[in-house]
């Protein structure tokens, strides 16, 4: 038990933590509430006392992956969107505090925490470069090379969700215009269909399939409205995948890294979008690094934050 | 003499080089005619010539920069634009051969050691991440992070010319649409210059002043026609400017560096681009990080790759 650790990854809605072994085997795992709209005091709580649980009194080391802009090498969650109330908070600190002055705490940005878990033991265990992007409510990143997280002068990077794809595209929540993220995210879905529905003259099977939705489940509706082969939807994940191919051949034109993955909830809708998006990368891409990158799915379920976040407890970075 | 080391810079015009302390300061520099148009032989024969001279009878490291795509670790020429007939050429095998077996000969390309040279004693010294842009008849790009040229996992990264700006833009000479190269080279001026004088009702003291100039010299003559006041050249550097602050702002989101060095002969018109430039990197970067990172113009005046070079001769990377 000696060298296991823990990982977790918090969530605005669940806190997730596994035991792991330096080989990346989870040999436990637990999900509790994160208590997240109750504030960050609460969260930590749940984390101690997740922690206890998983170590089963011992407190091995611990990372920990929370979305937001994370100060990794100070350990502050510098801004945390899921967390009420939350900024410059000094977590390692207050955990250290909390869990004895032993305690070996690493706080990490979650969607790098993932790029470091399939790194480490997912889809690019045998590359030593890559980009992992995640297609979720909105678009995150994380990049490693020469087998190291590189998280930015600041801890900031990775961001490829908030790269220029259109620049007089559509209003990005980061304020900025025609981000990947306005085009390849969940929310870059809902507004795709909005617009395809507010259009006269469109006929879509989406007009009957969507009222009622919950908003989190309008890319699987629409998934299942373009396998039935209605156009509209068809469109959206064309223009879902045009967007990602010209974001992935300029990231491979800078980076010339041997893969990215793709992960994040809306990857689900792989078969959909990964057409379009691989033929953009083809078009766009120089051709020795475009030909030779590896685009993967994310293979490791979700999991692949707490394994990264154990990754950076056992000492790697 | 023990620890000094050779930095060359191979052009398709001009082979220059330079004897250089492990500090950086060059001891002596020479420059001879390339040769690069009679192929590989005469240049490798420049080479020994230009080494020979500058370290004075005895055969020190050497480092070498050639534009193309470089293979550093096996040493070997993959293609080179300004050579004539050069593919997959083993450059420093047929220079240790020339040399001596002892002779310690690094290649690579000509913008990963201008950003080198930059980062080791030139605006960037002070910092341990950047990105360098060379505005030239093209637009190379060279990545340094924690202190480390990052090239790619087969040399071929740092790619910044060829990022998208414009998915429906300007055709590159990569193939590409809407590449940086195409909005902020010489290349992208003398076409921007062409494409003002086609257009009808375009009042332009351009139409004057360009017949009869060296192509080389348009840059230079865009530059003085809109000090004059002519919008007409404004409006392409307003246009070179937004393309590379667009490109800038991707640059900051996803590596979040401390610093852009912008280098190359067209940087010289630096007043006339700089200030779209850096409006554009305002309004698009995420907000710290785009603040934070600071944007340089290139001081080595020509010397970067040759410094650069040295200083992969010298063991650094």
């Amino acid at each position: 038990m000696e060298r296991t650790v823990i990982g977790m990854d918090i969530g605005g809605t669940n806190l997730r933590g596994a035991l792991v072994t330096p080989e990346g085997r989870i040999l436990k795992r637990l999900r509790i509430a994160s208590d997240a709209d109750d504030g960050i005091d609460a969260v930590v709580d749940n984390i101690v006392k997740l922690a206890a649980e998983l170590g089963g009194g011992e407190v091995p080391g611990i990372g920990i992956g929370i979305a937001g802009v994370i100060d990794s090498r100070a350990g502050v969650i510098t801004q945390a969107p899921n967390i009420a109330n939350v900024t410059n908070y000094p977590i390692r600190d207050n955990l250290v505090k909390k869990l004895g002055p032993g305690a070996n705490v690493i706080v990490e940005n979650d969607a790098n925490c993932a790029a470091l878990g399939e790194w480490w033991t997912g889809a690019g265990k045998d590359v030593s470069s890559l980009v992992m992007i995640t297609l979720g409510t909105g678009v995150g990143g994380g990049i490693i090379l020469g087998g190291r997280l590189w998280s930015g002068a600041d801890g900031m990077g990775g961001e490829a969700g908030h790269m220029t794809i259109y620049p007089d595209g559509a209003l990005c929540n980061c304020g900025n215009y025609g981000c990947l993220e306005s085009y390849a995210s969940a929310t870059a879905v809902r507004r795709m269909v909005r617009e395809a529905l507010a259009e006269p003259g469109v006929e879509t099977v989406l007009g009957d399939m969507i009222p009622g939705s919950d908003p989190d489940d309008i890319p699987e509706v629409v998934m299942s409205a373009a396998l039935k082969g209605d156009a509209a939807s068809i469109d959206i994940w064309e223009r879902f995948g045009v967007a990602l191919g010209i974001g992935m051949a300029s990231l491979v034109n800078i980076l010339n890294v041997e893969m990215i993955v793709l992960g994040g909830g809306v990857a689900r809708a792989w078969d959909m979008f990964i057409e379009p998006a691989r033929a953009e990368l083809k078009k766009r891409g120089l051709r020795a690094p475009a030909e030779r990158v590896v685009i993967e799915r994310a293979r490791l379920n979700g999991d692949e934050g707490m394994l990264g976040a154990a990754y950076l407890a056992l000492g790697g970075r």
